[in-house]
């Protein structure tokens, strides 16, 4: 079918523009719906695991012959084809009389509804999944595995979702860029995309109706893609691109106003790993560092031994000077802990999560904060420790009181919930510091689930009703004269940091790769247009006025490059 | 096990105090787990359908006995026994081995789970779903029905929760008070003791400890439930009840403040008969028809003479002067409807609900206002449609334009997403009124899901920040000059009243029980002392301290009677 509309529109998530014929990643085999049962359930099942076995190996394969990071992608996706419980209930669909490709199919969608129920990060993992099954249904039935079909010029791979081992086989010399129907902001095809530097859209209604050699100009900034473009946009992008890395490459230092106003741009980091990477850029610090990362993939809670270990390692790259803001454990029904379970909610958005999940559990708590604590002496770092899910001033002196307890010297509260920001001069009262987490605090604020695509308009982060309880909770921490940072997403994109650091956000912490546009566009503007970009935001009716007006308002050579 | 604590609290939901003994109502006969496997599924099927038959049987003689609403639940509780489907589903436990007892707690445990998952409404059901269940089990086992004991002087009923039957059959000579250990708001035991005037506290924690014999003092307003208590706390209750029954016995006609500020008192209502019953008092209206009541049992969308036909019984009682304020069908994935399923969400409560599945279904959306155009024009009534889950401009506009589009005069919008009380000054603009729903706008707000009871604290309808979205909705309600009223159940506190009007909220709608009590605290305060009052509690820290300065600063003789 060919798309009516010239435009489709996306999300970008890995910035620059390209500009190529679309090539299209064929869908994965399917299980045929006339195979017959088995002869011998067992004898199935060691073909099925033999399968298995060879979806492994030639994962490993490439493993060894990919990047760093694809090859810890690849390895880590072998894993699941060689996971014992997948297999099991494999043999369990072949008992039940369905053929090998249809009990691994089987195996594979009874996986996908706990990774999903487990949220974030495993539901994200949903992709990798689904392509083992594909890749072993295809050893099964004697086709070709799925995947990149073999480029022959430089193009544009249009897919539903790539799967890792997709991605990491990509050559950056023969892909201009990327465009999937599927995936979300933080998918494999999105963090690998950035980080080879491919130019991405995700989330793209209509990709797949796209034609095979059909002429793409992609936005990974906008989202937007082009279907068989005017040369003139084409040379536009093009030389945006080019402006923007001749500016980006002169970006370097600590994150200011024009004249001269401090606004510290900091990291957001999962772990040791991240720790590293990021303390290696000119960050000055962490904003935010998930320690429920630490926890997800533990079946009991880490004892202090092993978690101090880990937090020292965290904490040693950043030296004495620059601070680590550490968030305690977040966890609820969304992302279960095997080992701190409060049972299953109606809605775990609004469940027992965060600091909740830890009033009810205390132990947990105080096992991280003493592990924070003697990680902070060991390495001298300048630790910060704050909770999620905060949502009155009751809430904040209780873990204000255990911080203390454990002799770590500051704590803070993530502001997300909207009576946190509502209520900001009264909760940042017995705290040194609040947090705005915008993408929670939008969720709540527009009662939207994050997760769910269809409301995604409703979660456009420039909703002036979001931007309004955002400066609620800055107005509120004004009045205690206490610092308030962001550690969202709205944090990393810089015409929002113009209008944050106008309300009063003193820090912005994101991924290291939006520091650079971040800082030139901070050092754009003054303060005092910092104030007129926020207060133009605050009183437009729509979150498409709010971004046209700062937009238009903004400093040109900055939107030049947007 | 004796209690050690010598108060218990609960949630106060049938006003008054009562003094009385204790009389604990037995748990329900379990079924055995060690009966054997029926010889004969199908001979085993006509025992257990017999044993249905002869539950409802009983309670459909004790519903030709009882008062009409107690009739109504009986009939309605008799229905259940002989729903085909629970006898399916027991049959079906029954052929796989289950004996009977056991199939029908299978059965009954299962539809307990759709209930559930139907929310709401049907949740509140799920006791006498299981109290059928229990009959029945009890008549297969040949054991005396469960139930409430024999009463040999006047006492307190003591339970885990009360089934409709054992409310129905109350004599109100000899139950002095209810309370119950689980139960919410909209429980039978709610409704059925406040209509038949028995002082009940619900959700009270600890209440099954309490000892037979026991005396206790329950305060069906505060919740709170005093064991032993001291003779002179008895005699102050009494005292309070004695005063309030003397005040209230004289308060009619139409809201107002002392110096005469307007304050209309309206009725939620969910049907014809609430609409009969709240005409027959001297409320000014209806603030809420709930119209997915008239949606909830229909296996189809309902016709639009069908729907026309219901609404005009609803308008009919209230003539051509008293107002009927209509929300459109709020539905989704937290009360599904089977014609309008848009599948399974991970939080209903923040998913395509209310407008946001009108917007997906628009045919549904048109029919019902044909419908109500159609009835308004038949009755003469003053009818004024508003949508529920409205978060943005662009959706108030769009409601309006359907509202317009069928020949409706009067269009509004409820405020219940953070986002439209934030950004009441741009939401009320395309629509003529806004409705608070405080219920949701807590939950929001405060993050906490309304069904989850250990969150309880933080949906304090006295908590600040709630507050402050309340205020920032009518600050932008009167930028526009466009009228505000509450329709959530804080309209229903006489005290919480008090701050809504000084907020600047023009009518209030509530259980028509309540609208006395409301009537007589407006009228002991002026506008101004409201605006005091609801700057008090907008400025206190936390929710009991709002609520603590409201009681202290109040008039006297109101306080007196609360």
């Amino acid at each position: 079918m060919a798309v009516e509309n010239r435009i489709l529109q996306g999300i970008g998530v890995s910035p620059g523009s390209a500009y190529a014929p679309a090539v299209l990643v064929a869908p994965p085999v399917q299980a045929p719906a006339d195979e017959p049962a088995p002869s011998d359930a067992n004898s199935a099942l060691l073909e099925v695991k033999a399968a298995f076995e060879s979806v492994a190996t030639e994962l490993d394969a490439r493993a060894a012959a990919a990047p760093k990071t694809a090859a810890q992608i690849l390895s880590a996706t072998a894993l699941i084809a060689r996971d014992k419980g997948l297999h099991k209930a494999a043999g369990k669909h072949l008992a039940g009389g369905n053929g090998p490709a249809n009990a691994v199919h089987l195996a594979v969608e009874e996986y996908v509804l706990q990774f999903e129920a487990l949220g974030d990060y495993f539901a994200e993992r949903v992709t990798d999944l689904r392509d083992v099954g594909a890749r072993a249904i295809s050893v099964l039935l004697g086709l070709p595995a799925p995947g990149v079909p073999t480029l022959a010029q430089r193009s544009i791979v249009v897919a539903l979702d790539l799967a890792p081992v997709d991605t990491a086989v990509l050559d950056k010399a023969l892909v201009a860029g990327i465009v999937t129907q599927a995936g979300g902001r933080n998918s494999h095809t999105a963090i690998l995309a950035a980080q080879m530097g491919i130019p991405a859209v995700v989330h793209c209604a209509g990709a797949l109706d796209i034609e095979i050699g059909t002429a793409l100009s992609i936005d990974g900034d906008t989202g937007e893609v082009l279907i068989d473009p005017e040369p003139e946009i084409v040379a536009a992008l093009a030389d945006r691109d080019a402006k923007r890395a001749d500016v980006l490459s002169s970006s370097t230092g600590t994150g200011s106003t024009s004249d001269g106003h401090a606004v510290a741009l900091l990291a957001n980091i999962g772990g040791v790993d991240d720790a590293v990477a990021a303390a290696a850029t000119d960050v000055e610090g962490v904003g935010l560092f998930r320690t429920e990362f630490v926890f997800l993939s533990a079946k009991k809670a880490p004892m202090l031994q092993e978690q101090t270990d880990i937090y020292t390692k965290v904490f040693e790259p950043f030296g004495h000077d620059r601070r680590i803001v550490v968030r305690t454990l977040d966890a609820g029904a969304d992302k279960p802990l095997a080992f701190a379970d409060l049972g299953e909610e109606e809605n775990p958005a609004l469940g027992r999560r965060g600091l909740r999940l830890s009033q009810a559990r205390p132990e947990l708590l105080q096992t991280q904060l003493e592990a924070l604590g003697a990680a902070a002496s060991a390495t001298g770092a300048d630790v910060r420790v704050m909770a999620p899910m905060v949502a009155t001033l009751d809430e904040a002196s209780w873990f204000a009181e255990q911080v203390a307890a454990a002799g770590l010297p500051t704590s803070g509260v993530m502001i997300e919930v909207p009576a946190a920001a509502l209520s900001a001069r009264h909760v940042l009262g017995p705290v040194d510091f609040g947090s705005l987490g915008t993408n929670d605090l939008a969720q709540y604020t527009m009662a939207a689930d994050r997760m769910e695509g269809a409301l995604s308009d409703l979660l456009d982060p420039w909703q002036p009703a979001v931007l309004s309880v955002i400066k609620a909770a800055c107005d509120g921490a004004a009045e205690l004269a206490k610092p308030i940072g962001v550690c969202g997403e709205s944090g990393g994109d810089p015409l929002m940091a113009l209008v944050l650091t106008g309300m009063g956000v003193g820090s912005l912490s994101m991924a290291p790769s939006k520091v650079a546009i971040v800082r030139f566009a901070l050092s754009r503007h003054s303060l005092q247009e910092c104030r007129r970009l926020a207060a133009l935001a605050l009183s437009a009716p729509t979150a498409a006025d709010a971004l046209d007006a700062v937009r238009t308002a903004a400093d040109a050579e900055l939107v030049a490059i947007l």
